[in-house]
């Protein structure tokens, strides 16, 4: 084959793989948001058939020739580096057989689809043989891949290349032995009143200010993204110019919705933000989970806990709902949605404590994948080691077990990531501090420039480069968790007044 | 082969077209709902590749061996009928060679694309060259056909097997010569005021109301229904237990909505109420335009204007928009959402004036076939022939030829089937009043019981049967357009007090 065909072999086999990931993307964006239930085993039977359609394209015995050719001998640095890419993924899946993966996909969606059921009955033993299968799933489609790696440490470094049990094991140590002791010192600390929080506020209302105030604010265009609402809010993507988020109201709970929709946009961004050259590729998307999270938890947290970002946005908040924030000075709103606590919902957490719930997950997900833990009576489980960490106890399953999608389609070692993305953002804010005035950017309602910042540092690169790589280019060196320790440590002992 | 392996492999083909056809309804739903623009071009060409594997299999050689041997051969006569339905639109599009087929379906959705920005702008010419194209494609497909009628009427029959323009031209002859006339006494009489109809009303109140009441009333129910919003409002199914309808709100139209609500959801419960055993089949679809059409049309008119529709809905309107119908009575309130006026936008046109707009449709498709209409100057040309028949002009190409969605994607001939829809509907009415008391089940909030009645004798059969045997067997003899013209007449001459 002359290297012009192979290229052209290349580009239709990666084409119809697009399309293929097209399709799939859309109808679960559409199964997630606003599918009827009823259907679902109708279209989930179908939507395995196209999954195992992509399977087949993927692990094609000639295209696989032809990537493994390109990724040795191709010219272009950002084609050998887009074939070896392929090539990592292909040879995950190659040995499964297409029966199993095509199953597979069916029982997925089937788990998803009890948990939405068990959430609503608030009962774990609808959900519990689900998760169960998806455990004997990913432990039957694993052992199909050459690789002699602990079955754990494989699914970890799926989301996070590079990472495995060691190195989480290290970093969350660090975490309990530095953030623990100091997590009961903020606990002993006059508590913060945040209570003005939980006042009733119109789900209508919220929703207009998000679309009128909010998202503008984030500049996060319609032309190219679009703002559902689901139970668990999330972010997908089929290419540049079309990035899809979600949001959740709670009457009772406004700052909710305003913290998820600044983290699924900051997701959203990440994607918008890659160089186009690479759309339709293996390397338009964001290089690994920890990566990803580090984006949408950075805008979260860093940026839209700050006390600048709310300068910006205080005003029109309290105009919005005078009955809750007249009384309430900008000062007091931005320690209360700061205030840390022992809480028992993930998603809410605040940037202190949400460590434990990873180090929490984590811990199970190690328990499960070595026996140590099993999926019989897990909601208890989960409470006993709650209890441990974080002193609390969920009456409800949708409270507790039952309160993340994550487990229901797989995704086992995923969890670890969020953390790992929080102490990620912490070294690119760092850097970026020292390099523009983040302050004057937020409350000058240029939210843009932060952006453009993770842009030329992160985000254009999409998976061109790795998460080490790319920490080293932004940020001048290795991934340090202590730019994450010293700053929850700093900011949480300004706010409590704990002298150190 | 054996009858069982015949039947197995035919049953292979029929799932995997199924898939396809899954997937391109839910991408197109989401297109036409919440895809961002931006990301158009790069779904549409994926779209395009998804349409051409449809149409590989639909044509696929040996497939077409099966579904030939099984529409002779089948004992079974429902897979007979299968069969045959199959092996005819099979026959449409064999000898379309698969490049032009996929090249169509890019410049339909291309076409589509740049009606939605005529339409913004306001401007025929972003348009004009995407209607030229979709017209000179349309001949170009239909040139591969192996049939001797003429273009238009091979587009009319692909929607309403069976009718053509003859017999189009004496149901349109007949609208005119007894219709027409009788416009003329309505608009000669007393206008009704209606101009409280046109009263601001909130529309966050107005999709509430929809909510809580009016989707409830109609038995629509989420669990296998979904009703989003969308500039121009349709209805799109995946299985019966997945079907999708939109509407839209105006400020200063608060029955729009309602109406087109109630339209859209009769076209759902056509889908929902086909008998299972037929999912995922040809024959699970309603079985021609015109009989979707009168379904959808029946509910909107038939009951949704009628006197004991609102004997059980308007007091919630009227506490819904006190303001507006606090001294308006519900007499007052039916006589408006049937005042007849010379109209510009067909899916707000009274019943009565409705055929009229469809009459116009008819005419220019005929003229843009036959060469005496051109795409140039269309806007002009469709403004004069409003004239002529309603007395209307169009200052905005958005309220004249820019109104409709269905030549941007090549829906020539479907037109017609809106009006012959209309007139099913009318003898559909006249077999249920003898069967059942309408009024009560309206009055009592037992809309249901009506669609029971059309389950039993239209829905349930989906493709199974012609719209002529549906006919029949439902009414007891073959279409009569008189149903339709007496039904108009009676009730126009009782809200403008003629006398006949």
């Amino acid at each position: 084959m002359t290297s012009e065909e192979l290229l052209k072999q290349y580009n239709d086999w990666k084409f119809r793989l697009s399309v293929y990931e097209m399709a799939l993307s859309i109808i679960e964006i559409d199964k997630l948001t606003v599918a009827p239930v009823a259907g679902a085993s109708y279209r989930d039977e179908r939507t395995a058939f196209l999954a195992g359609e992509h399977f087949s394209i993927m692990t094609d015995e000639a295209s696989l020739n032809v990537v493994k050719e390109l990724k040795e001998s191709a010219e272009d640095p950002d084609i050998r580096k887009e074939a070896e890419t392929y090539y990592r993924e292909i040879m995950k899946i190659v040995s499964i057989p297409k029966e199993d993966y095509v199953a597979f996909q069916r029982a997925r969606d089937a788990s998803y689809d009890a948990w939405v059921a068990a959430r609503e009955a608030d009962d774990y033993s609808i959900y519990e043989p689900h998760l169960k299968s998806m455990i004997e799933w990913s432990r039957k489609l694993y052992r199909y891949r050459d690789c002699n790696l602990p079955l754990y440490d494989q699914m970890l470094d799926d989301f996070e290349p590079g990472m495995n049990t060691a190195a989480y094991d290290r970093f969350f140590e660090s975490i309990k032995e530095k953030l623990l002791p100091f997590i009961q010192k903020v606990i002993e600390a006059k508590p913060i009143d945040e209570s003005f929080l939980y006042e009733s506020c119109d789900t209508a209302k919220q929703k207009a200010w998000t679309k009128q105030i909010l998202l503008p604010y984030l500049r996060f265009d319609k032309d190219w993204g679009f703002q559902n609402e689901t139970e668990h809010p999330f972010t997908s993507w089929t290419c540049e110019n079309d990035c899809r988020t979600t949001t959740r109201y709670f009457e009772n709970n406004v700052t909710s919705s305003v913290f998820s929709t600044i983290h699924e946009t900051g997701h959203a961004w990440y994607e918008h933000n890659i160089s186009p050259k690479y759309d339709g590729t293996i390397l338009s998307t964001g290089v690994s989970s920890g990566m990803h999270e580090s984006q949408s938890r950075f805008c979260e947290n860093y940026l839209g806990r700050s006390l600048p970002f709310w300068q910006a946005n205080y005003r029109s908040l309290q105009e919005t709902f005078p009955d809750v924030f007249e009384n309430i000075s900008l000062e007091q709103f931005y320690r209360a949605i700061n205030a840390s606590k022992r809480s028992l919902i993930r998603t809410e957490a605040d940037e202190l404590t949400y460590p434990i719930h990873i180090l929490i997950r984590y811990e199970i997900e190690k328990g499960l994948f070595s026996g140590s833990i099993s999926t019989e009576h897990l909601d208890e489980t989960w409470n006993e080691i709650y209890q441990k960490y974080l002193g609390v106890h969920a009456d409800r399953a949708s409270d507790g077990i039952l309160q993340d999608v994550h487990w229901s389609d797989a995704s086992f070692g995923y969890f670890p990531t969020y953390a790992l993305g929080s102490a990620f953002a912490a070294q690119f804010f760092h850097a970026m501090k020292q390099q523009m005035d983040v302050d004057a950017a937020l409350r000058e309602n240029r939210y843009i420039d932060c952006i453009y910042w993770l842009k030329d540092h992160i985000h254009q690169y999409g998976a061109r480069y790795s998460a080490d790589e790319i920490m080293v280019m932004a940020t001048g060196e290795p991934f340090n968790p202590n730019y994450y320790l010293d700053y929850l440590i700093e900011k949480y002992s300004r706010l409590y007044s704990i002298s150190l």
